[in-house]
């Protein structure tokens, strides 16, 4: 079990053909398939474990987050992980610490919502880059604002690794794979596939030529009746995630609702 | 002549113990001292010539800054250099690029007086560190904030190279070689020794005990009288580049003053 903890301690090797997953831990199957991925893809797969306390607003869950750390060990060794990366916040952050920005692909949505929280991203992604060295590195779909800045941040600063986007996996109901699932009430469990109902209902009315606008006004309202609180339903480049007036290529559809308290994003690419 | 144009075409090899010798040109003995100690301290020297336009202000020289590129090519390949990158603007910033800020160490000075220079310092930085992957890279300690600005992003980003900082080298009459030397009247030559001198002074009535800030006053009023604009003459941490009341360690006494419109900055060590 091979487990670091301090980054000076980190055997750090540009010549071995590496796969590297960022993770905050609380490991589910979208996690796992990456790490799987990673193995079958490279000569030694490092998943980091690290609860990044800067991509956290101050109302945001960052001291409940779940950390269920031997049982993250277990699950990424299980599934081909060769070495966890595991470091203290202090070895991580100086005080005044640089900081990365990727404007532009983070001006709305998640960006919007939650200040602070893809500068906190794309700051960790660049030390933790530096500090593994990766050839490969493996994120998911499912969050796709943090595909396109980690994409856009890798070629503005010309990281050396080639960025993997893995499909998001999903319960048997249709619910995307998330840490924060089990944050849910056993009543918002049930009702939490909507989301993903509601996804997959839009693309096929878009891709039939409905009006974008009507239909995901109409889509957002059958999910407020039954209780959630949406934040935004929209159709975007999810290159740049800015809003499309049009199904254009590499369009995807994207959603944020509440349930109570809890936050669900998900989203379906509607072309590409 | 090996010259390199294109990110793409960079043979980067982090196997290879790379000297990185990052310049905007208009090469003078300071640059020159610093690719000669890379070609003696690694196997492989780059020089970087790329007069970047992100660190200039919008009135500042960046179109008539000078571009005598065949003669630093020359002086840079005599002095050891192996091979030149001489990337194009366009190959080095996308539209809405990702920048890079180190916040503290640039709250004042330099950083003050020129807003948006030192992110644009850093970032291009970054980028260059990542495309060449130098083990050791090498920086005058003329220009002491971005010294200070360099090894803190080098901490902080987890960068995986070496700062090295060399003397600032002077003309026989003390003057800190500068590419911006050359915009000076011949009149202005003449007095610009001046600034070196009352920071030798400077440096000799502070270890003598006399009061600092009377001291400073002092000496910047000497130099306005002979028709310097004085726009601070202070005394730093230069790790911090923070102004100290006190004789510390890394104290440095720090100059910028215009003659005409060319702004001459300078520093020495006090103590360290």
């Amino acid at each position: 079990m091979n487990i670091v903890r301090k980054i000076g301690e980190f055997p750090r090797n540009p010549t071995i053909i590496t796969g590297f997953v960022p993770t905050m831990g609380a490991l589910h199957e979208g996690h796992l398939s990456l790490i799987r991925m990673s193995a079958k893809e490279n000569d030694r797969t490092v998943v980091s474990i690290f609860v990044n306390p800067t991509q956290f607003g101050p109302n945001e869950d960052f001291s409940r987050y779940p950390r269920p750390f031997e049982e993250d060990c277990r699950l990424a060794f299980e599934c081909g992980a060769d070495l966890i990366f595991a470091p203290d916040a202090e070895d991580i952050y100086s005080t005044n610490p640089t900081t990365v920005s990727v404007p532009y692909v983070t001006d709305q949505f998640e960006g919007q919502r939650r200040p602070g929280h893809f500068q906190g991203v794309a700051t960790i992604v660049t030390k933790l880059f530096n500090i593994v060295a990766p050839t490969n590195s493996y994120f998911g779909e499912k969050d796709l604002q943090q595909c396109a800045l980690v994409k856009k941040l890798v070629d503005d600063l010309n990281l050396p690794t080639n960025i993997r986007i893995c499909e998001t996996v999903r319960e048997p109901d249709g619910l995307a794979m998330s840490s924060r699932n089990r944050y849910l009430s056993s009543k918002d469990r049930e009702l939490a596939p909507m989301i993903y109902q509601v996804l997959a209902r839009s693309k096929d009315l878009l891709l039939n030529g409905e009006d974008i606008e009507s239909t995901l006004d109409l889509q957002a309202k059958a999910l407020s009746e039954r209780g959630f609180r949406v934040d935004y339903l929209a159709l975007v480049d999810r290159l740049t995630m800015h809003p499309t007036q049009s199904i254009i290529d590499n369009a995807s559809l994207i959603i944020a609702a509440y349930l109570s308290n809890t936050r669900l994003i998900d989203n379906i690419r509607v072309v590409g």
